[in-house]
């Protein structure tokens, strides 16, 4: 837990709350402003990024708070309206990223933005090499890039749906496909779907809405693809300590999957199963690593594409680059998609998923390089300074710690064993947790809710020892005020 | 046609082709290798933005081009495959906005990106105004920032959806409704529709692909909502030639949009009508300013949304800010969608179009308040220089002499008739198209093909009338070759 030789790169903070409400008075009448133009409900706070540093976010009004739900958008507390999506991976003002958008480099990439697919910059293949591509997913050495975590998985289900096709039709196109798919009508639009869990998030296009299954405030009053879903097997918490239920459980769930794939062979064939290493904005639902591998042999033997969603869980924060690598599968899944805290957005992909003719998965940026940048970066810092190694350790260390907590407080259902600092707990009720959220954030330290009654945490890859500390002890003393 | 003074600002260059073959050994090369990871079949020539500068851009080879064709993800020749999405405004390597980029403000907006909907930059009102918030439409006073077209057109959908809902069913959700949206069901899911035009292209995600109707390939191979479309008025150019033909095409094109409209009342109702003021992928297909009022009559008339989509029309190419300003709408369009050129996303709506609660039409980033940034400075850049109304005059000029170069020469169906530069015009066969574009290339002009046998032009907004000249005297001299 070497952090204080990372921290002291950045800007020395400490948690103060200076308002006596929260948000104060500057951050409530910059909201009001911007509400003449665009929602402001749901704003949690308005930010001045220029003087936060580090694990440290500094509001409108100067406050300080240890923010250990790094640019995660979630709930307004009492709403349980909650959406697990860190987009920040190695600090607020990272000397690191700042070199790097002051060079020649970064300048020239954000003001000449390419359309990558058709005339990319001469460095390109260098970018990803020094980058994104040191971190390819075993067997997936094929990239797709993209502009976001909804659009990298919509690209993603365009080429499940795309090599499903031509597994069964060959790669020719007959007359009628090409004639149907302009009046958006089978066998040229086909009725394919894409196979997802109950509680999942996976975006909020159209496509990736049909997939999303959490909130009905996500989906309600908008049209969507007559697609299946399957139940999360529902296990108990600690997982670790609920070996046997946990299996049937899990077991159960494998059922439906081969099942659902069956039953919608002949009428709607699934194309693909989208899953989530750890279902984020549905409340923190994990699973074993036997569960995943069940997965990977089931979508094998159907015949179904297997997408791993790391759009949350990808970059480190579960304590493994991504967190799919700690399920050791035997055969790697067909594609792995990835945005927020990367900065850069896409899939990995084996090579049956790049189409057969160009322009088939396509669109004008493909990406953007100057996200791209940043993702090498990052990568390069997170493994210059085993980042990777420390959120492993401060997560542990921080799950040990609330476990212990549990057995004589209110903290139920403790969540994140050896999953980095991917970590939650229950408050006994919906209220209690809210409590607990709104007092940490006036003590100043910034954390969220999600589910019914769950607190979860998300902090930075840069989290050290010592924030993992102040956490915790706001924590303990929180806890007991309630 | 004052260019001189602005293109001063650039590094001076001129068309110079030095490679036998074009694209060059270095440019094909870098492409094969690219090939070892992505897609590099739609490669057109690998660049150097590095060296690019103003209206010109140097290949890997070292070669120069004139880009009257500005980072348009165009077709290979021959393929008849060519997307139009011009999204270099103010030329490459401008030097405000290098300026820009080296700023504090940008590095800050670049390295700690937020999510906008939760924690917004206390500046973020003041760069709106600033910039996206100078060129609101007409009547649309709010602002809903996106990551890129496809995502700008689609979360334009959802809003249309909700609010269609909302109109006809309150602010209140049912209990059935919160339950059916969970399965993908109706009602909560509701079967509603967007209209669009047969050859429009709208984008390539789920929902926008289901409203894009211009080529086979971006729709293959991909389920699709089954929503309705109507044909584009079968006008003969040039328009303004044509004026008692085109009218009563228009008039049956008007017809059929009531009648569809109508007719899907009761089933699959139309929660609204998308459409580009030039159809641009779809072959350059234009309609008189009639047309669209009657557009605008019949959505009012009908409780039908107006969306009208400037992806590739707005800032200004078309010699107004916005395409649809020289409609002079009595009532304005319900929804402006925006990309490409802004570099900034997203839609300019009226206040019923923001959903009654937040969160319901919502994402991670809301946007990138790096792209607001350069929107901004480019939005100072084209009223400081008058760039709108330059790209008008050289639009004319240049419009003028290939219609009159059209009396005898090969060129046919010259359209654009004052719309800026955004100028097309047929060759006899797509066989001459292809020479054209080649033969272009080979003297060192860039511009591309759209539909069966067009050649079009879209050029930046900083191409005057020195850029004019070599433009025209190299197509006349290439098409007189033919």
């Amino acid at each position: 837990m070497k952090a204080a030789r990372i921290l002291r790169q950045f800007q020395a903070l400490k948690p103060q709350i200076k308002t006596q409400t929260f948000p104060g008075p500057l951050s409530q009448a910059i909201s009001k402003d911007i509400a003449q133009y665009q929602e402001d409900r749901s704003h949690q706070f308005v930010a001045d990024y220029s003087k936060s540093s580090g694990n440290y976010i500094v509001d409108a009004d100067g406050n300080t708070l240890l923010d250990a739900f790094a640019q995660v958008t979630h709930p307004q507390v009492g709403t349980h309206k909650s959406l697990d999506r860190s987009s920040i991976a190695i600090g607020y003002n990272n000397p690191a990223l700042i070199e790097l958008a002051k060079s020649d480099e970064f300048v020239t990439a954000a003001i000449n933005r390419p359309a990558l697919g058709n005339f990319p910059p001469s460095n390109w293949k260098q970018i990803l090499e020094d980058g994104l591509l040191k971190k390819t997913p075993k067997g997936l050495e094929q990239l797709f890039t993209a502009m976001c975590g909804s659009c990298a998985n919509e690209s993603a289900y365009k080429a499940a749906f795309m090599a499903f096709r031509d597994r069964h039709h060959g790669t020719g196109f007959s007359e009628e496909e090409l004639k149907s798919c302009m009046q958006n009508a089978a066998p040229g639009s086909p009725e394919y779907s894409i196979l997802s869990f109950e509680s999942a998030f996976h975006g909020r296009l159209f496509g990736s809405l049909s997939t999303t299954r959490s909130k009905a405030i996500h989906k309600i009053g908008v049209p969507a693809f007559d697609w299946p879903q399957v139940p999360w097997p529902s296990v108990k918490y600690p997982l670790e300590d609920h070996h046997e239920h946990n299996k049937a459980a899990e077991a159960a769930s494998l059922d439906h999957v081969r099942h659902t794939i069956r039953e919608h062979k002949h009428k709607k064939p699934i194309a693909a199963l989208v899953v989530e290493p750890i279902q984020s904005e549905g409340g923190d639902n994990h699973a074993s690593t036997g569960f995943f591998k069940g997965l990977r042999e089931i979508t094998k033997e159907e015949g179904v594409f297997m997408i791993v969603d790391e759009v949350q869980t990808g970059f480190g924060a579960t304590g493994s680059f991504w967190a799919h690598d700690k399920w050791e599968l035997e055969t790697p899944p067909d594609m792995v998609t990835f945005s927020k805290k990367a900065q850069a957005a896409g899939f990995y992909h084996n090579l049956e998923l790049r189409p057969s003719l160009p322009y088939r998965n396509f669109n004008t940026w493909m990406g953007d390089p100057i996200r791209a940048l940043q993702a090498r970066e990052m990568i390069q810092f997170i493994d210059k300074h085993k980042l990777v190694q420390q959120t492993s350790d401060i997560g542990d260390y921080i799950y040990e710690t609330l476990k212990a907590l549990s057995a004589d407080s209110l903290i139920e259902n403790t969540r994140g064993y050896k999953q980095g600092t991917f970590i939650s707990f229950d408050m006994p009720t919906p209220a209690q947790r809210d409590l607990v959220v709104s007092k940490m954030r006036q003590r100043g330290v910034n954390i969220g809710g999600c589910g019914e009654r769950a607190v979860r945490l998300r902090p930075m890859l840069i989290f050290g020892k010592e924030e993992a500390d102040i956490l915790l002890d706001t924590l303990k003393s929180v806890i007991k005020s309630i």
